[in-house]
């Protein structure tokens, strides 16, 4: 072999080798091997095999890390959280614009301070490795020394992150408000010094169409066509009365969307969160454009926001990635936001089975991220990104992850039963990078 | 004082005065004291004061029990529950009817077997009592030698525990039906030797309509007339489906609800689990005979069978209590149970705040059982049970928990990031009966 073998890992292991365009292809693209060996070369996957086969590739000089027993999957994708609500997540009692305004606004405020951003941007990437989250996109804050913060610390994690500062200039305080020129201004330098910094990337944060004016958005435009390669993020048709104001905000354009789409903010890298009650010439912009939805389960259902069409999602054709949005989600733990996504299917009918949910959670995320070429899965030159996780760490889960029948359904029960007690170790570009300590697990 | 102090426990407590009959009375009800003293004598309470009023009653014999730092509230009740049912947790992909069908008769079928029963009767209350709940109302399965393992392993206990063993006649596989009249004498028989023995109590145990013929009701009605202080536990209205069914099978009846009452089967002690799709005329039914409900939200997610309506319930003043309805329920944990409940009103535009919440888990679901003169909070002479909370055992908790200005809130971050590491010890009929191991907590 051309390229030496800097690590090898034993254990169960569990990927979907292909995106897909249907469901029922999942089965088929579902690999399982439980007795694997993966090989890396520093932070690349060299291969993924069956134990046997490839143990012969392995010299004295290489030390085998030897997770039998634990199912190791890709690292989680996050495709929607705000590091700067993670002091406030499970805030009572509103909706949407209500919730906004009397919890959100007043905690991003603090992110004014680099210190306190440096502390906070600590505290989050923390949650999301000890969690298996090893990729997100981020929303910052308005101030750019909360990214900046951000993406200091997770250049050390050597994460694949993607971050930016929010871009607003109206319906909010005045101290989290800014000028179309300084947006523009301080999001191109925020660019030019962190995107495609390593494994670092930058998006496009315009918090929502009823913070940004005409002027704002475009600003926002100039900036995608003068980078454009970063990524664009924002919020879509999460709440009817936020659907409403957009409206009687943008009464020359053809809806939600239609604001961000007629400054050419939608596209292959431009990721809406929630897209809970889209029109259907909304969903087919979002196909022709190749654009991704982050579905947000926890925080749909916290919020009250509605239920988020999976079965549509699938027949339009349209990229999908899980967003716990945390502060409005309930937890960073993607299994519990598999096991909400679950539910909010189930109410509408829609059997979210486990290969499907981790897909989503997986190569699905990377997909709707525009990274499938880089994480997602066990592909051979990929980057080693990955979760080793205690399938069975309580009794009740040891109980019914003893009597699932198969792989599928033993993902089930991790995403019904399971939570930050099942990651037992997060390895980001090839190295471990968080592991649960001995004195925080369940016997 | 007559009574002699067996037991002292000091520490902050949290429960709700009195029963109430619309949630803005909770408020007024809401009692918090931060430094508390709790007084026993053997398993009632004698007095529950502010440690610096009750200090002087402690004599040198007495020892004082710290549990400062730690929040105690009343020990949770749930309203349903089905304890056959515990290791078919999570089964994917099923509504109501072919959920039944296809895991739960086949996993019920396995408590024929007495050491089976026994063995799981063990696991199940250690669940219960591992997620703070001290008093269940239970399913069993068709066989007599279930309830007979479960009260058996309560008795031990001292737990206050209602159950029954299901009657069915028709519509499931022949290995779980009976005749009615094997029905009415099994039922009898466990009714004389365990209903009131103790603290237990009897529940006649109809499945649902769908599996009982005329002539079996007619032999619960018979029960019920014969042993009036026996509770009744059934379900009604899950699932539109299992409606329609009821309808076709009851074409005299005027709804479903209606088969039970023309029966005679409402009334102080029956409680109808789920209730999600009922007719303005059930509500009223539910009223007038002062029936209760139990509303089972990760349940009725989890199968999409609906969202409950909380504040109809209110509004036609029906009792309800919490369930956790596993198996069909996610979680033995009344916390998760409580945040998942939230979303469902969030859903509705409902509030459910904190101190309705913890009032449904406690006093309001002792009230849905007609045991609030023995339970549900620390009312002198009232039965012991009580739970300690550790009310911040994560790093995200700690913070929350930090910055939330009042009771209120941190009961609502205990029930919207709380699950059973937050269950320090759960204390039954004055005996602390289960304490989290520290290698079983987080750090």
């Amino acid at each position: 072999m051309s390229v030496s073998i800097t690590q090898a890992i034993r254990g169960s292991f569990f990927d979907i080798a292909a995106t897909v365009s249907h469901p029922r292809q999942l089965p088929e693209q579902a690999r399982y091997i439980e007795d694997g060996l993966l090989l890396l070369n520093g932070g690349k996957i060299i291969s993924l095999q069956r134990w046997e086969e490839g143990q012969h590739q392995l010299t004295d000089a290489v030390i085998v890390t030897d997770y039998r027993g634990k199912l190791i999957v890709p690292g989680f994708v996050d495709t929607h959280i705000h590091y700067p609500q993670t002091e406030m997540i499970g805030a009572f009692g509103e909706q949407l614009l209500e919730w906004l305004q009397q919890y959100t606004f007043p905690t991003e405020r603090q992110y004014h301070c680099p210190d306190y951003s440096a502390k906070m941007s600590a505290f989050f990437l923390h949650q999301l490795l000890s969690n298996g989250t090893t990729t997100a996109l981020v929303f910052g804050t308005v101030h750019p020394q909360s990214v900046e913060a951000l993406f200091s610390a997770a250049e050390v994690l050597e994460m694949r992150l993607i971050a930016g500062k929010v871009m607003m200039d109206r319906h909010a305080p005045e101290y989290l408000t800014e000028t179309p020129e300084q947006s523009y201004d301080q999001t191109r330098e925020l660019i030019e010094r962190w995107h495609k910094r390593g494994r670092l990337g930058y998006a496009l944060t315009p918090r929502f169409a009823p913070t940004s004016s005409p002027a704002l958005l475009a600003k926002v435009q100039q900036l995608k066509t003068e980078y454009p390669d970063t990524w664009m993020h924002t919020h879509l048709s999460e709440n009817p009365q936020e659907i409403a104001w957009v409206i009687a905000l943008f009464p020359d354009h053809d809806g939600y969307l239609d604001v961000y789409h007629q400054y050419q903010l939608t596209g292959r890298r431009s990721v809406f969160a929630h897209c809970v009650h889209l029109a259907e010439e909304e969903w087919d912009c979002l196909h022709h454009t190749h654009s991704a939805i982050a579905f947000c389960p926890t925080s749909n259902l916290f919020l009250g926001s509605g239920l988020f069409n999976l079965q549509t999602c699938w027949d339009k054709g349209v990229k999908m990635g899980m967003g716990t949005d945390v502060g409005a989600g309930t937890t960073f733990n993607m299994l519990q936001t598999l096991g909400e996504a679950y539910k909010v299917g189930q109410l509408q009918h829609y059997k979210l089975a486990a290969y499907e949910a981790f897909y989503h959670a997986t190569l699905g995320g990377a997909r709707a991220l525009d990274l499938d070429d880089h994480i997602g899965n066990f592909t051979a030159g990929k980057e080693a990104d990955f979760v080793v996780l205690d399938p069975a760490v309580s009794a009740l889960q040891q109980m019914r992850y003893a009597n699932s029948r198969d792989i599928c359904e033993k993902l089930f029960v991790l995403m019904t039963l399971g939570d930050d007690r099942n990651i037992a170790h997060t390895w980001v570009n090839g190295k471990c990078v968080w592991q649960q300590q001995k004195e925080e697990k369940a016997a």
